[in-house]
């Protein structure tokens, strides 16, 4: 079986198109293998609130492969296994009722996954490599200009998140990212994870909308999923690495950017 | 930070101290990285019905690692990647009101891990790298002695597994199980997945017992959270490459194999 190096490039090509209206509908979201995926080209309602996930669509986790990787003795190659299994035991929380900020988790992930490889790792060892740099993730470069672009058009943007309250806020702050957000809204004060629907309906209520007029934006499939669940439009950022599930409802929309997703949303001014 | 190859096997050793009664109480159900979790050692109950988790626990994933591999270009490697994914996009579905089986989503995991590497794989190849693999594998060494045993004690055994209910009956089957069971239960039937809290006490509502008289034996310490929190009994068999959750309540026991579970538990004939 061939490997493609050039299905990423291809698949955010095929979104840029999308975003172009190059494409008839509907349209495939992905070019590569989860290609059943169809995305219904139409016309995006223009929301009352726009929610934002955070790590991967905002904040580019890529730049903790050197700690994550320096603390799994060079595997850097670790650093996907380790987020999958942050995102596994998040939601193992949340289905046995129990709850750990995201921080916490990581640590725990980071501790078995060097378990499991046979890396010798402390607690300290593992928090150092996870709790700072996870703090300090630099924005995407279409970040700070989609967002102002967003607003200038009259959007109410608010963030929904993993991360806890302390933690998001210091991820903004470091990213410069504070003063685009209406609102910043944590899992943390619900004790659920995202995607289970619940933590989408006590969004839309903690904000007084309707899931009509609620729209996501998100890199992770997964969230997505949840997303369009809960009745809320939903865009899917195809950030490098990232796609979507494919048994899950499509997005109503791929972009590559927020730039991208600018110009598919109308004025409400 | 210094690899430790070595750190498996001293767990595993320490699993068996732990067996054989050698080691003073509480004491470490792991060595390594993630020895913040004590088991206290403690006799077990007998429990009226003793559950077992299936992939992993009694029959061997490693098998898949070449066709899981194949599939991905060569890259075996990303087995765990592989699992991790299907694990959470399980608990993706069981948190967004939606149910496919543990193969559908599998296949989905595998897609969603080539795309994410730039490997081209179809659909038709992901199911055969997957479904049929899933399906023959071989039992770990120690668990047809095991059960033997178990049953020669007088123990009720009953599998309880994500697989569906007709993979769990072909897993059995090719791998000569199926005599040692009084019942296969399969969450297909309540469309969750483990380790939901929900699919433990429909497990002993199935089988008209109270939680205190069931215990759980798995490989997984996701699986032990599950069954702690649902207020079983836990053993967790410490297989290769598997690890507890630190954050999850601890087991009642960590063994090294069946054969270890079978020496700690009281003759109820």
């Amino acid at each position: 079986m061939a490997r493609s190096p050039s299905s990423l490039l291809s698949r955010i090509c095929c979104a840029t198109a999308l975003g172009l209206g190059l494409l008839s509908s509907p349209v495939f979201a992905q070019t590569g293998n989860t290609d059943a995926m169809q995305v219904d080209k139409k016309e995006l309602r223009a929301p009352k609130v726009i929610f934002f996930d955070v790590n991967e669509t905002l904040l580019d986790l890529t730049a903790m492969r050197s700690s994550v990787g320096e603390a799994l003795g060079g595997r850097d190659d670790l650093l996907p296994l380790w987020f999958s299994t942050m995102l596994h035991h998040s939601l193992v929380d949340s289905t046995t009722g129990r709850f750990h900020t995201f921080g916490e988790i990581g640590v725990a992930s980071l501790l078995m996954v060097a378990e499991i490889e046979g890396i010798a790792l402390t607690k300290e060892q593992a928090k150092t490599a996870i709790v700072t740099p996870l703090r300090s993730l630099p924005p995407h470069p279409d970040v700070h200009d989609g967002l102002q672009a967003l607003k200038d058009k009259g959007y109410k943007l608010v963030s929904l998140t993993n991360s806890s309250n302390k933690g998001v806020y210091t991820q903004f702050k470091n990213a410069n990212l504070l003063s685009y957000f209406d609102e910043r809204l944590s899992v943390e004060d619900i004790n659920l994870y995202k995607p289970d629907t619940r933590t989408y309906e006590w969004a839309i209520e903690k904000m007084g909308i309707a899931a009509e007029d609620a729209m996501l934006v998100a890199a992770h499939g997964w969230d997505i999923a949840g997303a369009k669940q809960a009745g809320w439009q939903a865009a899917f950022i195809a950030r490098p690495g990232k796609v979507l599930y494919p048994l899950a409802q499509a997005p109503d929309t791929v972009v590559s950017g927020l730039d991208e997703l600018v110009s598919q949303l109308p004025d409400v001014k």
